[in-house]
C-alpha cells in the first residue's frame, strides 16, 4: 500500500567519476484483480490507490459502469509472503445485477506495467463498447488553460522527480482545477487509477473534463478516456495513427505535444477555444 | 507492411499564431499472431517488420527459442478489408517437435502498443522460465562504449525525427557495432522485433550483446532480454524495482539514465570496465 519507492544502492558513472550511491526506485509489483474469488488479471504498477485501479480498469474494460455496481473491494488474505499479506491480490464483488463476464474475455484479459487495452482474444474484439457517449459534451477550453495544465500535473506530483521513473494522468475541470491526480508506472494503470477514483466518487460519466497525461496518447488511452466519458484527452508527447482515429469516432477531442504555449489538436478541435476568429487560419 | 508513419492534417496552435498543417503520426494497428490457424495473441503495434515481432514474441514467451523450430509464417489472405489483404494477420508454422501450448497460456495471451509481459492469468505465471543463462557471460564494455549507444540509436532510427512517437531497440555487439535496429510504437514490441530478427538470424543466444532501449526499462524488457540471452540491457531512462530485482535474478547488467557521459548501473556492475582502479571509488 503506498509503496511508491524503493532504494537502491547503484553505480553512478559520470565521465571518470564513478561512486557507488542510494538511487530512488519506481516500484513496480503484480496486481492481480479477482471478481467474486476468480483470477481475471494480472496488472504490474505501482502499489498505492489499487481500488482505485482495479475499480478503472472494470470501467475501462465495459464490465461496469456505474458506482452501485460495485459492491466491495478486499486485499486477499491468503496473499502472504513471510508471514505479511503482500497486497498484491485484490477481489471485488460486483451487484449481481451485473451480468456474468464472457469466458472469452474473462480468460483473456491480462495487462502489464505500460498496457492498456487487454483482455481481447481477437481483431475483433479490441474495441470496447462504450457506455458514455461524449459526443455532444459542449464543453469548451482555451489553448492558455490547456497550455497550463503540464505545470499543474508536475507541480502536483510528488514522486516524479524523486525516480524518472512515474506516468501521471491528471483530471481537470474546464477551469483547469485538479479533480484527481495518479501516479504509476504504467501510464494505463495512472488513467485507470483517475477513472476508477471517479467512478468510486459516483462522478461517472466524466462531463466537461479534460484528462491530461505525460508521455504518448495511444489508441488504449483513447478508448479509456470515452469509456468514462472524458470528452477531452491532452498528452504531453504524440498520438498514435489509431488513437486519433477513435479520437475522430468518439468525437473526443485529443491535444497532442502539449510544451509550453504550444500544442496539436487531432481531433474534435471546436472545443478549443481559439483567441481570435479562426476563420483567418483557415 | 512497412506503413510507420501517416498524416494527418491538425491544428497547431503556437501562442497566437494557428494554423492547419498535415503531421506525421506514428501509425499503430493491431496485428494477430495465430499459431497452426489459432489465434494466440493480439498486439498493437507499429506494422513493418512483423515477422521479427511475431518470432520474437514466441521467443519472448519462452514457447521456442531455436531457429529450426519456428518452420514458416505468413499473412493469413482471409484478413481482407475492401478487397485488400489487411496484413494484421500472422500465422506462424511451428515445428512438430515444440509442445502444444498449454491452453491456460494460450487463452491469456494479449500484448497492447505497450506491454510486453502478456499471457499470464495469475502471478506465479508472470516470470517466464528462461532458455538461456547469462550468469556466466565474459563480456565487458567500458562507459565510453555504452555513452555512444543513445546517439548511434538515434542516429539510426529514421523515422523517430518524423512523428516524435516511436521508440527503438537496438542490438549492438561488444565494440558498440549496431547488429538490428527495429522500432515500434510500443518499446516492448521493438525489443521483441530484435529477438525475433536474432531467432531468424540463428543468432540466438545473443551472447556478448548489449540490447538498447529508449524510454524505461521495466520488468518486462528484463525479461525479454533474458529470454534472447541477452548480458547487458542499458536504457535511456530509469528502470523499475522489480527490473532491478529480475535483473539482479538473472544475472543480467542494467544500466539506466544513460545520458550523455553519465549513466546508473543497478545490476551486475563487474561487466562495466572503468576506467581506472574503482576500489578508490568504494
Amino acid at each position: 500500500m503506498g509503496r511508491l519507492t524503493s532504494r537502491k544502492k547503484v553505480l553512478r558513472i559520470d565521465g571518470d567519476r564513478v561512486v557507488h550511491r542510494p538511487d530512488t526506485l519506481a516500484v513496480e509489483e503484480p496486481l492481480e484483480i479477482r471478481v467474486g474469488g476468480r483470477p481475471l488479471s494480472v496488472t504490474m504498477r505501482t502499489p498505492g490507490d489499487d481500488m482505485d485501479l482495479a475499480a478503472g480498469f472494470l470501467v475501462s474494460e465495459g464490465v461496469i459502469s456505474r458506482t452501485d455496481e460495485l459492491r466491495g473491494m478486499r486485499f486477499c488474505d491468503g496473499a502472504v509472503v513471510d508471514g505479511l499479506n503482500t497486497y498484491n491480490v485484490l477481489d471485488l464483488e460486483l451487484d449481481p445485477s451485473v451480468p456474468a463476464l464472457d469466458p472469452s474475455v474473462e480468460r483473456s484479459f491480462y495487462t502489464t506495467s505500460s498496457c492498456g487495452v487487454c483482455g481481447k482474444a481477437s481483431l475483433d474484439a479490441v474495441r470496447t463498447t462504450t457506455s458514455y457517449d461524449v459526443t455532444g459534451d459542449p464543453v469548451s477550453v482555451t489553448p492558455a488553460l490547456l497550455s497550463a495544465l503540464p505545470d499543474r500535473l508536475r507541480e502536483a506530483q510528488r514522486v516524479f522527480d524523486k525516480t524518472g521513473g512515474l506516468h501521471a494522468a491528471g483530471l481537470f475541470d474546464a477551469t483547469g482545477d485538479l479533480l484527481c491526480l495518479r501516479e504509476d508506472v504504467g501510464r494505463h494503470n495512472a488513467v485507470d487509477k483517475v477513472v476508477g477514483w471517479a467512478l468510486r466518487e459516483g462522478r461517472l460519466p466524466l462531463t466537461g473534463c479534460v484528462l491530461m497525461v505525460s508521455g504518448r496518447a495511444s489508441f488504449e488511452l483513447v478508448q479509456k478516456a470515452w469509456m468514462a466519458g472524458i470528452p477531452i484527452l491532452a498528452a504531453v508527447s504524440a498520438p498514435s495513427s489509431l488513437a486519433v482515429e477513435l479520437a475522430e469516432e468518439a468525437g473526443l477531442t485529443l491535444v497532442g505535444f502539449l510544451r509550453g504555449t504550444t500544442m496539436n489538436v487531432y481531433a474534435r478541435a471546436d472545443r478549443v477555444a481559439l483567441p481570435h476568429a479562426d476563420t483567418s487560419t483557415r
